[in-house]
């Protein structure tokens, strides 16, 4: 852990610049600069990325258009941040199209003051903004599989990292005076489905948010416009979208969404429910399944770590299939339940490799590998799969899953 | 500052609760949940905003469209990242439509190894990430003038905060090897115009980088796809787009840019020029010019501070047009060169108020007022305006300019 703190950025840049300027860039030619010659696009009120951009999300198939998840493009990700337009979706009954003015969220059941508020009253509270990952609980469900998922998005894809702004839950509830006795708060979105789940008031009093905002503007629809709950570091599907009720009651419903899905079938029969929290995990983005390295020489390895338990304290890398690892350097500042960028200058000698990274967060919790997790856990479940991942780097230079 | 720095959050929250209890939203009645009725909208490969979201960027009226500003609606603004496709805009020959597998960063002049990089070497190389502000040197330059800006966007709205990923230029020039006696790179972009600065090596050599990532995608077009200088804390002038020359010379090449414009004419008739760093400043973003408040009570007032030179410390704000001062609540973290959000609860009485915010950042430099700042530069320069803004809340709860 201390390695991976005290590493100097200075010394992984010179590492960089010694082996970069003896491989790849010594045997550049010098090319002409390209005159424009022509006036370019003009001012506009509302930009667009490039054409030449086309990362998109891929969306599983499902019976209908309006249930199912898509998944980020892990793979073309730089930085720690997921641009809204990409951040997964994992929808019930798809998207509902909702006026912000019409829009209310009533707090109600066993309090003292029960309050309808629409979303500009929520806005005249005190507020805060935390740039906080969200993550699936059904993400890396291929994982469990006995072949594993080809690439990162398909396989990884079900988690983003935004700037969310909103108001504390905690506040709200100071002003509905919530009752003796209560002890579960009922969330529920106004999709047509009514998705809802059960979260515990004592999660609900703590760092529960009222988000309105995401990186800088309105949440997208995709992601609850106008209102979301965030329960950080809690699997995405108790960050109810489209929130419009919050019931507080002695007991949770036993919802479908926690009983019937979301819940854990552990070897012996038995399910594990209410496993909110998303344990530490990380990816290798680059080089990862369905890459094709040009040629020898060096790259920088890149990947993304984090945890619901907090921080990311360290992140190792192996390129020999798991015999010895290294420390890779992680991007500042490491935010708790954020995405954490790591990266490693890596030759490329067109020799084959076997990748994958492991992280580690502030509670001193380890990744497991697959195996770990799944002789404990068995493969009944698709949820809350945080095994690492290997990826195959080929001679040729094609990135595949180790199956291959 | 050391106010701010242990200003409890649960105080103010308190302090919030404590006074909304009591005002608004105790009047409010419970409405019903509306059912939704019917399947929202399917899974999409790249998401868009919702259409009840109408926050553009004001482009200023010029002689052709492909010259001119364009001002992000800062008004609108939440969190502390701006949504690329608001970033403000400053073009001077349009936005060049750029292949990226052609785009070529030619890096020569006194130098031992010229290079011709392509974008895909440079994603070789070992990379950061930061999350930065990009402030036009003529920001502002509205509020030089008799009658200043009538809203924040207008007299405001050409800074914007991003994430950006890149490689710094230290280790693209370690790998040319600088000749002694070269002391300025020239860097040019690639738009029709050519539009280029002189930047001096100990800031190329200090933390400039080659960007082309921006909040977790590549660059936007008009932030200058694929490639773009970034000089952290410096005019956005410089931070020169579409980037594919970098000239090591040994002098400044006193361009257009540099002379003609972007300088800072005294009142004794000379011009300062090179005047990079954009000092600090702040801005009450809500309630702002063209806002209406709907009522008295509660509301949380809300800006944004930055500085070319480091974190900021404090943020004041009064509400009596500068006779009393309070500290704002900043959000963490507070990064460096980035947008900091601040945050403070204010009851409006229906009594006219006149509101501003003073920042302070790590260096000790203190915002100056409007009228100090003027009577050390005068008036007949546009550029590096960083002095405060008063809003004039009316009775009414109309905002406005205080000239109104």
């Amino acid at each position: 852990m201390k390695n991976s703190k005290v590493t100097s950025r200075r010394h992984i840049l010179r590492m960089g610049a010694a082996a970069v300027g003896g491989g790849l860039l010594g045997q550049q030619k010098i090319q002409a600069i390209e005159t424009p010659g022509r006036l370019g696009a003009p001012l506009g009120p509302y930009g667009e990325r490039s054409p030449y951009e086309k990362a998109v999300r891929w969306t599983r198939q499902s019976r209908t258009p309006e249930t199912g998840s898509s998944f980020t493009p892990l793979q073309d990700s730089v930085g720690t941040l997921t641009p809204s337009s990409l951040h997964y979706e994992r929808h019930h009954s798809g998207i509902p199209m909702i006026d912000p003015e019409r829009h209310r969220l009533v707090i109600h059941g066993m309090v003292d003051r029960p309050l309808s508020l629409s979303v500009a009253d929520i806005r005249r509270h005190p507020s805060l903004s935390r740039i906080m990952v969200m993550e699936c609980g059904g993400n890396s469900g291929s994982e469990w599989a006995a072949s594993t998922g080809p690439d990162v998005q398909r396989s990884f894809g079900l988690v983003s990292c935004s700037e969310w702004t909103g108001v504390r839950l905690s506040l709200l509830l100071k002003e509905v005076g919530v009752q003796p006795g209560a002890s579960w708060v009922i969330a529920e979105g106004a999709d047509a489905c009514r998705m809802m789940r059960s979260v515990p008031l004592a999660k609900a009093m703590d760092d529960a948010l009222i988000a309105y905002g995401q990186n800088g503007e309105a949440l997208r629809p995709a992601q609850g416009y106008p209102l979301r709950l965030l329960l950080p570091g809690w699997e995405g599907n108790t960050n109810v979208k489209w929130l419009h009720s919050l019931k507080l009651i002695d007991q949770p419903y036993m919802a479908r969404d926690e009983t019937a899905k979301y819940s854990d079938l552990m070897p012996d029969g038995k399910a594990r429910i209410f496993t909110y929290r998303m344990e530490a995990k990380s990816v290798i983005t680059f080089p990862s399944g369905g890459q094709t390295l040009p040629g020898p020489g060096l790259y920088e390895m890149t990947g993304l770590a984090w945890s619901g338990s907090g921080r990311i304290d360290r992140v190792e890398i192996t390129t020999d299939g798991g015999k010895s690892w290294v420390n890779a350097l992680l991007q500042e500042p490491r935010l708790p339940v954020a995405f954490t960028r790591f990266r490693l200058p890596w030759r490329f000698d067109s020799r084959e490799a076997v990748i994958a990274s492991r992280a580690t967060d502030e509670t001193g919790y380890v990744q497991p590998s697959r195996e770990a997790l799944i002789a404990v856990r068995g493969t009944n479940s698709g949820y809350h799969f945080n095994g690492m991942k290997f990826w195959k780097v080929h001679a040729n230079g094609t990135v595949t899953n180790v199956e291959v």
